[in-house]
């Protein structure tokens, strides 16, 4: 069976975007919308990303996240390179319709390039605890996982580091 | 007692980035970072925001979430005019430190302007989902919460609505 590719409405009221069932997603100079991708069954925060029009699209038609890599410029099929596919459970749009909420199930249970579950792992003092802590200002991370899951040289061998300082 | 205000490190290598306990945010262009928040009890997505520095300082200080709003232009209290002030239990950073991840207790039970718990209240029909309901491409939004906790009039008033087209 054949399927028509994933086409988008154009913007055209607040009320049509905030309260209306239109999926008309709004795409930013760039030509990206956010992604924040949680783990379905656990709430955490795994990762956060961006999409062009074309990763939403096939992530709506697959229901597999894609993404496109800003730093690499292109698509991005998340888990060819590393086998950690995320497979999508539900997929949510904000209210003004410039952010993507996937929830999902990873294969192999890791999301981070680093090798962690989560890219979030480390933590920051706050309130009280930030000036108990502090120091002329400053505070060190605090560890909220220690365990990676994968080694990053086994999985992605040589591939530059998406990281940019 | 007179508290340090909050400082930020210098980014200098991947390693100290990614694997170092020094707090060292990248900003944008725009001098704004990425901040995601949850439902610190249900791990329920409520808003995805941005942070420019003041922001996150007086967010890692006062334990309040604060944002930058970039349709007012404006550091932004949360709650400061809905009274639905955000009590961060968590602040966490990612991998490459260019996205905040706040976990959150919200006064009032709602974060949307629209009067939602969250600002994600509508789903995207995905993979076989997307194949069996599509027409020509386009699909309705579904309804993940129809209940508002709150009338947006009776807490904005006129103030102008937040939604770029």
């Amino acid at each position: 069976m054949s399927v028509a590719p994933v086409r988008f409405q154009a913007r055209k009221s607040i009320e049509q975007v905030e309260e209306g069932n239109e999926l008309a997603p709004r795409f930013d100079e760039r030509g990206l919308i956010t992604a924040v991708t949680t783990d379905a069954d656990t709430g955490e925060l795994l990762m956060q990303g961006y999409m062009n029009a074309e990763a939403l699209q096939l992530t709506i038609s697959t229901g597999e996240a894609h993404y496109y890599s800003r730093s690499r410029q292109v698509l991005w099929h998340k888990g060819a390179t590393s086998g950690l596919v995320q497979t999508v459970r539900e997929l949510l749009v904000d209210d003004d319709q410039d952010c993507i909420w996937l929830r999902v199930d990873v294969a192999g249970g890791a999301s981070c390039h680093v090798g962690y579950r989560s890219c979030f792992y480390r933590k920051v003092p706050i309130g009280g605890d930030f000036a108990s802590k502090q120091a002329d200002g400053h505070v060190d991370l605090e560890w909220t996982d220690t365990e990676k899951v994968f080694d990053p040289a086994d999985v992605y061998g040589d591939a530059p580091n998406p990281t940019v300082l």
